[in-house]
């Protein structure tokens, strides 16, 4: 498959550009090589597409179930009893939707952290992926709560280990999911961090979220969650395989140690807003020079997965978090969600230039949002919403072509359905 | 002009509505009146629209022409002197995007603080709203920097009420817009409070924006702003008339003189957190009972007029600003920009009721964003975007239907062309 985009606009000058199979071959104007698909460029830009460095994709399906509540109350009372009950139907369909959202919000990959459900028949989360077509970084949320569940935990690991080896989807990877310090053992996190380095996989974990977190590792350990994982040798093995999401409460000496062991940064901030975590202290990370990725969360403390509105969060709330409105300016946001995580997951897009991966928007130039065209990058940050996508490639496979995704009413019906059901409505 | 809406969701029921003239008629199942349009409201929810209780319209034209500056620099280098060329043509184009922006937004009400032109012939700003058809409350901006402008302005603060006056034009309406403390002296201030008593309009000023602001009146007047405010005895005469924009840095003592005149407040997160201005003592000014609404601000310091990213921004900012996920829930956020202007603004809207002013919107609830559907208020809030809305209706008027503007096309690319010439390109 091949696709010749024609007449589009990249860094501001009109080129065309040739997709052979999953690479953009070739980039320069007037390109008169053959394709099986021709797409018209004019009035449209080029853009890498986004990546999602921290979700929960199913959770799509109780968007708007609860909100406005206290951390505990929330998770005691709605989130978990409803997440005991989920069945690999409803994992599958919260992750149709999910992939859906994330391909009309332009986002081509998205690393996950949910459940396997080996032992149920038929489609999981997966298997949505695989269907939609974007990349995903799959992990089965590993809890800890004593010896009996933590040996079937590890059994979950193995399997989806296996499982996606077997696939065999150059789309989907796999990642090990230690779920945090204080829902997983010491002998736990250095089992998920054994079995990491063994199949060469990343960890995936919550880290220094909330100063609850941060309070009771020190009363239960005497030293600071970063501090901890050091201690009992977390980081050791491997170096650069371990993202963390959300690292909020770090002190400088954290700091230290997390540049030490080049662990990558999931940052999330408007369900840390949402939920009152906190706020990332960016300047101190970026200074030190941690790779700083932009994640969603899941969709039950977003409440969608829109990574240009959480761009914007996350510029506008740094600004305010150290009174410097030069902080985190447009280009740099744009980073945290393309060459950032494109370094961190070690895949070879983020940027649109010969040899890459072809995973790509295009951009509607005549969108509102979008003019006067002072400046496309200030907009796409600042003013745009996804109304401004009009077509998305992930892999040189058109997802979403003129805003429209094959079959999308159907998933958006279904879903919904489902999600009816799962609250017994 | 009469419109039948059918079938549509009016709070999780289905209804038809009737609208004849500008007034919202029948609200019941199946009516069978004769209309000269119908709509089918299948799968379509009925809100009131909304008002954005503060902007600068014409400032559109700046979108992405300069950010992530320091406030001074960004000012006196960036908009002050791109502002200081500003023609009529290019304040009506500027509002013509900006119009068409709050429409497809879900906008029908803007509260707007610009400049007011009378020597230039030709269109205006005003003539722009009344064009798109939405209301607006138009307002000079009066800057007092010496005695010989100040009475330049006032001529003009004087020579735009009548204009508005004889335009008779309902959707049209005017009020006296001082700067604020720190750009007008006591006298400018008296007299416009007088002005608007007078001729019975609003005070539309800026407010306790910055901790500047309050530093330098601290050090003039030994006072706080709105201590100041009182001293000087502007907040005498009509009770209640007054809508003050920011209003973040306000003490207690403050805020009580706030309530006793009956100030509104109009808040802006977005713009307060891209200039680091700070954060709304929102439960405070609560918890006082005084009205607050929201706005967005000029797009130059936000970038876009969409009062749905507003909202969110509004809810998440005070969430972590207080440290209280229950703070500001959805039915609150959603107040801030429907029944609170409706009465800041003394207009019959803000909520679907027969009687009140026919100004709704459709929301299409086959959307991603509004799906599931466990709660449409927290979807709108915390999800949506404004590819939600489907249709926009003002005084009775369809302004957008199926998502489309008649002339849309033509506005961007006209105002496209208009702030190119404007910044030189």
């Amino acid at each position: 498959m091949s696709i010749l985009i024609k007449n589009v606009i990249l860094n501001e000058k009109e080129t065309d550009i040739l997709i052979q199979g999953n690479t953009i071959s070739k980039i320069q104007p007037n390109i008169q090589d053959k394709a099986d698909k021709i797409i018209n460029g004019k009035d449209k830009a080029v853009i890498p597409s986004f990546m999602n460095s921290h979700t929960h994709a199913a959770m799509n399906l109780l968007r708007g179930y609860a909100d406005d509540m206290e951390l505990h109350d929330w998770l005691q009372n709605k989130i978990w009893p409803l997440e005991a009950k989920l069945t690999n139907e409803e994992l599958y369909w919260g992750t149709k939707l999910a992939c859906l959202e994330m391909i009309k919000s332009g986002i081509t990959f998205f690393n996950d952290m949910y459940f396997f459900k080996p032992e149920q028949p038929g489609k999981n989360a997966i298997t949505a992926a695989i269907e939609s077509g974007i990349r995903m970084c799959a992990g089965h949320v590993l809890l800890d709560f004593n010896p009996e569940n933590r040996k079937k935990e590890f059994e979950l690991q193995k399997q989806l280990i296996s499982y996606v080896k077997e696939l065999n989807n150059p789309l989907i990877s796999v990642a090990v999911n230690p779920h945090s310090i204080y829902a997983c053992s010491k002998q736990a996190l250095l089992e998920c961090k054994k079995i990491a380095d063994e199949n060469n996989l990343n960890i995936h974990i919550h880290l220094s979220e909330t100063e609850k977190e941060v309070k009771d590792c020190l009363k239960q350990n005497k030293l600071r969650p970063v501090e901890y994982l050091e201690k009992i040798g977390f980081f050791k093995g491997k170096i650069g395989n371990i993202i963390a999401a959300h690292v909020i409460h770090v002190n400088d000496n954290e700091i230290k140690i997390l540049k030490k062991y080049q662990v990558k940064i999931a940052h999330t901030p408007v369900s840390n807003m949402k939920l009152c975590s906190g706020m990332l202290p960016y300047a101190k990370l970026k200074k030190s020079g941690l790779t700083i990725n932009l994640g969603t969360d899941g969709c039950a403390s977003n409440n969608n997965l829109d990574m240009l509105e959480e761009m914007k969060f996350a510029t506008l709330l740094q600004k305010i978090n150290y009174k410097n409105p030069t902080l985190m300016p447009a280009k740099e946001a744009f980073e945290l969600l393309t060459i950032n995580p494109a370094k961190t997951f070690e895949l070879n897009c983020g940027e649109i230039k010969e040899g890459n991966l072809a995973d790509l928007l295009l951009i509607d130039l005549k969108n509102i949002n979008l003019n006067p065209r002072h400046n496309l990058i200030s907009n796409l940050v600042y003013s745009a919403n996804r109304s401004c996508i009009d077509t998305t490639i992930c892999n040189g496979k058109i997802l979403m072509l003129n805003k429209k995704v094959p079959g999308e009413k159907e998933i958006i019906e279904k879903a919904n359905e489902v999600a009816m059901k799962l609250v017994g409505r």
